[in-house]
């Protein structure tokens, strides 16, 4: 790799996207490549703090503004810890979740405004957009459905379907607007299918890289 | 009151901000006035949170755009739970420290650009900026030599002297540049004197108020 490359997946709960990239990622570092796969906070201490903030179910009171602000500030303290020192090395980074999900959790499904939202996430990523995005395309209820039977649901899995629908409408408007930077993977089909178009998508970013 | 107002109290850290405008507000109390004094985090159980994490001594890992934005985030859910509520009683609010401190220094001291940490406090505030702003002005090393004795000092606390020096030059660009909102007294005059012109200015805004 001649520079690092920074990938980004996204989509509703339960799309399969965790599964898929993770699948690819296996295959990718059997291949040779020296890939980090990483999540907000991502082992980040300052960025967990945050995060549990975030997350605790007793904080009802929370604004949906100040919600989106402490996603901004996890989010910047993950990418200057983590993110960014393995670009330098030139690694692939994999980041599950990054801005889009709040522009379409906090800008578009609260109902801010993605352009706002927008704003203060580009003070924390200071021009560190993603070089890809992978948007898995699932039905909300769909996806909702394949997480039922999760346990330690935290406080945005429990939002209501509307919700999630909301959700899943500000994705589909995002890939809409950055049609060359977001790339779509219908998540309905096969793991199998799901993982092998991520890999070519991957791969194919990967080559122009190398 | 035909409607509330919001006053905000600044300055550098030592320069008896606190202590005058706790003496107005005593005296305003007693003619009757409803005054809400309040700082940030200021009874708001998820803004404390917040400033547990911007706080501790401990988090020396994190990014200055990070602590902007954790900054931004207590204030913004101190508004909605503490400041708003009471201005809709037409109360007289006066918080110690808002929007200001920020500009001076995140924007100015740490050298992130004053106008990019007012676009995440715009995001934060939503357009409730103050009615009035007192700034307390003294020299940044005259003011630090009079909380030497404070226990208890927080991380902003221990900043070297240059630091200090940097958020006064930040608050003397502020009072140049919003010079009907910011209101300035010399902080190195009596305490009996900075109450007088504390509240001769406090009262001219509550009368154009009544």
């Amino acid at each position: 790799m001649k520079k690092g490359l920074f990938l980004t997946i996204e989509g509703c709960d339960g799309s399969g996207k965790t599964t898929a990239s993770l699948t690819v990622i296996e295959i990718l570092k059997k291949q040779g490549y020296d890939v980090l796969y990483t999540r907000e906070p991502g082992g980040s201490d300052i960025a967990e703090q945050i995060r549990k903030v975030i997350l605790d179910v007793n904080n009802v009171a929370m604004d949906i503004r100040t919600e989106a602000l402490l996603y901004a500030a996890s989010r910047r303290q993950h990418l200057i810890e983590i993110i960014l020192p393995a670009l330098k090395e030139n690694k692939i980074v994999v980041c599950d979740r990054f801005v889009d999900s709040s522009l379409a959790y906090q800008g578009y499904a609260r109902g801010i405004g993605v352009d706002e939202v927008f704003s203060i996430n580009q003070f924390a990523i200071d021009n560190h957009m993603p070089d890809l995005t992978i948007y898995y395309a699932i039905d909300a209820q769909e996806g909702l459905n394949r997480i039922a039977s999760r346990k330690n649901l935290d406080r945005l899995d429990v939002e209501s379907i509307s919700f999630h629908k909301r959700v899943q409408e500000g994705y589909e408007l995002l890939c809409a607007k950055y049609p060359e930077r977001i790339k779509v993977i219908d998540a309905t089909l096969s793991k199998e299918e799901v993982a092998k178009k991520t890999y070519e998508l991957i791969i194919e970013k990967v080559k122009e890289n190398v």
